[in-house]
C-alpha cells in the first residue's frame, strides 16, 4: 500500500533513517565503553525492542508496567521501571517477576523505601533496587550530600525485601543547554557524582552493581562513561525537533512524522488548512522558546523535503491544522491543492508518537512496507 | 471498586456534576429555542452519546470519522462530520451513509466542492454539504461578502451529486473574550452573518434547511438564535480549567480529573512529585495566559477538594509531574505522603481526556461505580 491511499492524519516512521539513529548511538555506546539500555518509552513497539536489544543492549527502560509487561512478552527480560516506585503498583511488578521478568525499580527517598519495605510480602525475591541521585537540583532523586542517603542505606542493609542494585542519575538539563562543551562538562559532572556516591556507598558496605546515567543529549556529547554501568538514551531512536534545535541532530535525521492531507486553502490569510491538528501532533510547543521555532511541527512535503522558504503548523485545534510561512512571507499556493498529502515533523517525538496507536513504516520511499503497533496508555 | 485501588494515572469522570452540566446546556437550548447537536469529540464515548440524545440532541457533530463510526454503532444516526471533506474520506463516508447514518459533510471553498465533486460516483445518493461561513476571520469558512461564494452556489446548482444542505459558523473567537457581553456580542454578529446568508442563497434558490452555530461560551452567552437551528457544543459536558478562566463555569463544576498517586516529595524544592506528566495530562496549558494560570493543572484532593492556598502542576515531563503551590509559599509537607492519592483538574478537557482509553465513573464519591471506553484516534 502507498502512502497516497492511506486515511490521515498517520504516524510514519521511516526505517532507515531510523536504523541510522540506532547505529550512530550503538558508536557512541561502543565509543564510550559502555552498553545501552534504551528508554522503551519513545517507541513504545515490540519490533523496534527486538531491534534494540539485536543491536546491544543489555534491557530496556521503561515508564510505564504496560511498557514493561509488553517488552516482557516480546523477549526482552531485563527491565528498568524508571519512575518511582509506590507501593499501589507493588502487585503488577511482582506478577512480571513472578513470570521471569529482571525487574530493577527506582527509589529516591527514604519515606519512599520505607513504603514499599512496608507492603512487601515476607517470603518473596528481595525487589531491586536503584536509587537515583540528583546531581542538579533537575526533578527528582536523592541529594548525594544529604544525610537522607545515610538513612536509606541503614532501610537497605536492615530489610530483606529490597535487594539495592545500584545508582543513576539523569541529566535532563542537558535538553536545556546547547554548546556540546557545556552538555559534556553536565555529563562529567553526573558522572562524577556517580562514581563518588557508589565509592561512598561501597565503602557503607553497600555494592552498586549498577551505576545508570542517561539523556541523550548528554551521552551524544560524554566525553568519558567510565565507572559507568549502562546508558540510559531514548529520543536518539526518532529524534525531533528539538533536538534538531539543540544540536543533537539535524532536521533530515527525524525518523518520524505525521501523513497529513490538506483540508482547505486560505490565501487572503495566507494559511493552509490540514487535518493534523493538537491530537495527531500533541500540544508540545518546546522549539519555541529556540533559534529554531518551529510552532507545533516543520511542515514538509509527502515525499519529506522541506520546502523553501519553510513552512510551519502555526496553530492546532483539534483535528485542524493552520499551516503558514516561517519568515511570513506569502505562500506560493500554486504549489498546494486541496486533497495533497504533507507531512510534519514533530517538536517531540515521545508525545506525538503517542497520539497514534500506530507506526505506518515506510523505507524512504512512499511504500507502507509494514504496520507496528504502539501500546499507549499505562 | 474503591478509586483508592485503582491503578495510577486513571482519568476519573463524575458522573453528577456531568449531568448538571449536561441539563444546565439543556435549559440554555430551551430558553434559545433551538436544539442542540453537541460535538462528540469531548466524550467519544457511546454512553455520554447515548445520554446527549437522551437529553434531547437532534444528532451530534463529530471531528473524525472514526466518532460518526462508533457513534452510528451506538445508535445515533444524524451525525454531521464538521471538519472540511476532502476526497480521501469518501470511501468511508459513503460506507456510513450506505449503512443508514444520515450525513453532512462541510466544505468551505470551491475548490474543495470541486474535488470532491469529482471523485463522487455517478448513481450514489448525493452527499448531503455544509457550508462554513466565515465571520471574523478566526480560522476556517469561506468569506460571504467573497465572490467565491456564488462560485460555490454555482457548483451546488449544477452538481447532482452533492446535495447543499445549510451553512455554519463557529464563534471560536469566544474562548478569546472573557468578559459575558462581548461573547454575546460575538454571538449576535455569527446569528446576524449566518441569517444574512440564508437569506442571500435563498434569494439565489438555494434553500438553507441547517443553520448551524457552535462554541460553548458563544451559546451560553447568547441573547438570542433566532434563526439558528442547530447548537453545536461540546466542552461543556465535562467543562474545564480554561472554561473556568473565561467564566463559562466553576472549577467545582468540572466532570473530569486525573488521579495520580505521589511518587516523591521534596521539601528542600517545594514540590510534590506525582506519576501524572505529559501524557496523563496533555501540554496544554491555555490557563497562562490567563489570571487563572493553573500551569498543567489544578491539584485537589482525591476526594476533588480545592486545597488552601492553591496547588498545581507546574512542570511535566512524560510520565513524571511536579506539584507545587500557585503562590510560591512553602507548602505544607505534613499533609502529603508517599503513596497518597491527588487529582488533577484538566486545563483543556478534551485533550485529557484523549490521553486516556478508559473513563472511571464516580458519582461524586471514591466508588468506581462504571468504566466506560473512549474511542480514540482516527
Amino acid at each position: 500500500m502507498d502512502l497516497s491511499d492511506t486515511a490521515t492524519p498517520a504516524l510514519i516512521l521511516d526505517r532507515g533513517k531510523m536504523e541510522t539513529n540506532l547505529v550512530g548511538m550503538e558508536r557512541v555506546s561502543q565509543r564510550l565503553g559502555v552498553p545501552l539500555r534504551p528508554h522503551g518509552k519513545t517507541p513504545k513497539c515490540k519490533p523496534i525492542a527486538q531491534r534494540l536489544m539485536r543491536g546491544g543492549a543489555i534491557g530496556l527502560s521503561v515508564s510505564t508496567l504496560r511498557e514493561a509487561e509488553e517488552y516482557f512478552s516480546a523477549g526482552v527480560e531485563d527491565l528498568f521501571y524508571a519512575v518511582g516506585m509506590v507501593p499501589n503498583k507493588l502487585d503488577r511488578a511482582m506478577a512480571l517477576m513472578k513470570a521471569g521478568a529482571r525487574m530493577s525499580f527506582l527509589l529516591d527517598s527514604a519515606a519512599a523505601a520505607r513504603a514499599i519495605a512496608d507492603q512487601l510480602p515476607a517470603g518473596a525475591p528481595p525487589l531491586p533496587i536503584v536509587v537515583e541521585i540528583d546531581v542538579d537540583g533537575y526533578r527528582t532523586g536523592i541529594n548525594p550530600a544529604d544525610q537522607e542517603l545515610f538513612e536509606l542505606v541503614g532501610i537497605f542493609r536492615d530489610c530483606d525485601r529490597m535487594a539495592f542494585e545500584g545508582i543513576m542519575s539523569y541529566g535532563g538539563r542537558s535538553y536545556e543547554l546547547g554548546e556540546p562543551s557545556a552538555v559534556a562538562d553536565l555529563a562529567e559532572k553526573h558522572r562524577q557524582a556517580l562514581v563518588d556516591t557508589k565509592h561512598r556507598l561501597e565503602g557503607l558496605g553497600l555494592e552498586c552493581k549498577t551505576v545508570s546515567f542517561g539523556s541523550t543529549p548528554a551521552v551524544l556529547h560524554a566525553r568519558s562513561m567510565e565507572g559507568v554501568t549502562e546508558l540510559r538514551c531514548g529520543i536518539y531512536v526518532f529524534q525531533d525537533l528539538f533536538q534538531a534545535a539543540i544540536g543533537c541532530c539535524r532536521p533530515d535525521d527525524i525518523a518520524l512524522s505525521v501523513l497529513t492531507t490538506i483540508i482547505g486553502i486560505r490565501e487572503s490569510q495566507n494559511i493552509i488548512v490540514v487535518d493534523a491538528g493538537s491530537l495527531a501532533m500533541s500540544k508540545d510547543a518546546s522549539t519555541r522558546g529556540t533559534e529554531h521555532d518551529a510552532g507545533y511541527g516543520l511542515v514538509v512535503s509527502a515525499s519529506g523535503n522541506e520546502f523553501q522558504p519553510g513552512l510551519y503548523l502555526e496553530t492546532t485545534n483539534q483535528e485542524i491544522g493552520l499551516v503558514t510561512s516561517l519568515s511570513g512571507q506569502p505562500l506560493n499556493f500554486s504549489r498546494f491543492s486541496i486533497g495533497e498529502q504533507l507531512r510534519i515533523l514533530p517538536n517531540h517525538a515521545d508525545l506525538t508518537a503517542a497520539a497514534h496507536e500506530l507506526y505506518l513504516v515506510v523505507d524512504g520511499g512512499h511504500e507502507i512496507v509494514d504496520r507496528w503497533e504502539r501500546f499507549n496508555f499505562w
